[in-house]
């Protein structure tokens, strides 16, 4: 068997091997876990909170974050550092949660339903200051007709399109925008403005391209405010976002607020977008060496699409992560290690070059981490998050829910 | 708008059209749902799980039905029709969750780490009779240095590797097979024989390739036995299976057991190989439609991904659909319609042809389901099942599990 042989980049430490492995800390807090295990480590989720603490405070916009990656009461608090406030969610399922632990603005950013009205009147009699999005002169009737029922006014935004890439209203569609408006006429549906996401920033290759697209979204939502108060509605609000745009836009001017999720934890996706590095990602899976198929130059681990997600959001990006990319259990990347293949609880670990050589030949038992594609999907397959220090001790389990 | 055009295969009943879809019957249940929600045909379920009955029966075997897919107390029970029975789990939380209600028999198919051993020993303390599988040495001896603890004798099959795609020990291999047979001795660790899985059933594009991947995962388990015999260990259990193999299999002489899962409930990827059709498949998410992009053709619905799962397994299969295949309220299949992108709470849904002018132009509110790739990975994003019967009515929520 040839000995590890794992290029790290320049000043990222000591050269990865074999003889680190077993001189690797113990870890014992990390040795008492069943794997496969979500992993939150709470510095990296400190600094991530920082930097988007500071960037929000330079664009100038207030800040609703998006608790749909998170899901966890914990998290959220430690996003708005304050006990509550202001939040988006994608499930009225986290409104009722979020609700139930005291946030009382909460912004559904998911275009409202029929069947979900009662729910809504539920979420209004219990005191939510909820806003629904919508883009569609039915989509608002729907709403007026229950609106007999609600206890208090609920918000509206209009969803606006700014990519192309999903639901909303072109910006310059000037007449569908007044038609909508125009079909939220009840004492308690109050037209407040519009919401955007460019998930299309998602695609971007460059740093100039995420800079682009955040300006296209901060653009068309501005001048679907702008024509909506043309025609005399006050449209106060103006909601953009997402993680990159938040992160590379240059300026917000128009913009009232902005929304973000991911960047809590982060993820090779964003890493891959440049957002981030690999070394900024929050959670991981923790999980165990099966076995080998030596021949093939596999590792077989305890982690598979149950653990990870589905997820192949590198798959279109320069750099290809499979199903994740591989940590010791300290958390030290080792970056020519992915996931190359996963079935329901297994995981196929190889090096990305395919050298069988070069397998990652660790004894049965050993603990390796796997970094997410997407933090919101490989997350949602876990009930709760092993909270680790700088040290990898256990600090907290904080438990997390899903569903609708 | 160009009227509704959707082709449907001879003799599947009336042309589906919007006026077909106004005369639906009302389905008052499924319409005080919130969507996206989980679905499960009772009679679906009842035909599968006769058509395995029948099966098994022809076959001559010992059936242990793998429970991951469904995760389900009832679920399970119909599928032994009985309170309890011999089963299969993928997580050592199923053994619990089946063990508290009184299943004894139980057969963890992935190979145990070490971390694992302590659960291990809880449910032998509990009366379960236990079986693991390992494929070496090092997997081997760590079971043995824990078993001192254990209150009663754990069972062990040995995995073979039928066809290359997984973990295992190749069944030619006698000398890993017997060094792995060596070192399980402790009195309270009992060798039974052999377990493969042939899960490269999944790739096989015709009924022969079904057959031959059958024999090929019969005849390599019965060698592997019949080496650990030839070296005097009893070995009395062969087991082999997946919903392929049980169902394609021309015979089994020498398997005494055999395992599957999905066909419970069945899926497209089952209907792609040819298992089933589509109209076999009992679990579907029931959906909303939320909005149109007309201009694309797309129908939006909120059942994104975290509903139906990041699973493409039928993309590489010759009729990709998507991440689903459509059909109405009632469940008639709308062959032509596929769920063509998925964001998290969102799909969008168009004509398979990408005829923009044949989308489905459906009203806000209309409810759809969607047919999942892949059953497990669907089920797993909800936390029950809404039981419905032949006329749509629904007869009971089934409570399902997740996590390890």
């Amino acid at each position: 068997m040839a000995p590890l042989a794992v290029r790290l980049p320049a000043g990222r430490g000591p050269r990865y091997s074999r003889a680190t492995m077993s001189n690797t800390p113990t870890l014992p807090d990390l040795a008492t876990l069943e794997t496969p295990a979500l992993l939150l480590s709470q510095p990296r989720m400190a600094a991530n909170i920082e930097r988007m603490r500071q960037r929000i405070a330079t664009l100038g916009v207030a800040f609703r974050p998006h608790v749909k990656t998170a899901k966890s009461l914990a998290v959220a608090q430690a996003m708005l550092g304050a006990a509550s406030g202001a939040i988006t969610v994608s499930t009225l399922r986290e409104a009722d949660e979020f609700a139930a632990q005291g946030f009382a603005d909460i912004t559904y950013a998911v275009g409202i339903t029929p069947n979900k009205l009662g729910h809504v009147a539920r979420l209004l009699a219990q005191g939510v200051q909820l806003r629904l999005i919508l883009d569609s002169v039915a989509a608002a009737q729907a709403l007026v007709q229950a609106a007999d029922a609600f206890a208090a006014p609920v918000g509206v935004l209009i969803e606006i399109d700014t990519d192309g890439h999903r639901a909303g209203i072109a910006p310059a569609d000037a007449a569908t925008l007044l038609a909508v408006a125009a079909a939220l006429s009840h004492p308690r549906v109050q037209l407040l403005g519009v919401l955007t996401h460019l998930g299309a920033s998602y695609d971007c290759r460059s740093p100039e391209a995420l800079r682009a697209a955040a300006e296209q979204e901060r653009a068309g939502a501005v001048q679907a405010a702008e024509q909506l108060r043309a025609a005399g509605h006050a449209a106060p609000v103006v909601s953009v976002g997402s993680t990159p745009s938040a992160l590379f836009a240059q300026q917000l001017s128009g913009v009232t607020e902005l929304r973000a999720g991911v960047y809590v934890f982060q993820d090779l996706v964003m890493a891959g977008l440049g957002v981030c590095t690999p070394d900024d990602v929050a959670v991981s899976v923790l999980t165990s060496v099966v076995g080998h198929q030596r021949a093939k130059g596999w590792t077989l681990v305890d982690a598979g699409w149950m653990a990870l997600s589905r997820d192949r959001g590198t798959a279109a990006q320069p750099v290809d992560q499979g199903y994740g990319l591989v940590c010791d259990v300290a958390g030290l990347v080792l970056p020519d290690y992915t996931v190359i293949a996963a079935n329901q609880e297994h995981g196929t670990i190889a090096h990305r070059s395919g050298d069988k050589g070069a397998m990652l030949d660790l004894p049965v038992g050993t603990l390796l981490r796997i970094l997410p594609n997407h933090a919101c999907a490989t997350c949602a397959q876990f009930s709760s998050y092993q909270v680790v220090d700088g040290a990898n001790q256990i600090q907290a389990e904080w438990p997390r829910f899903g569903g609708w």
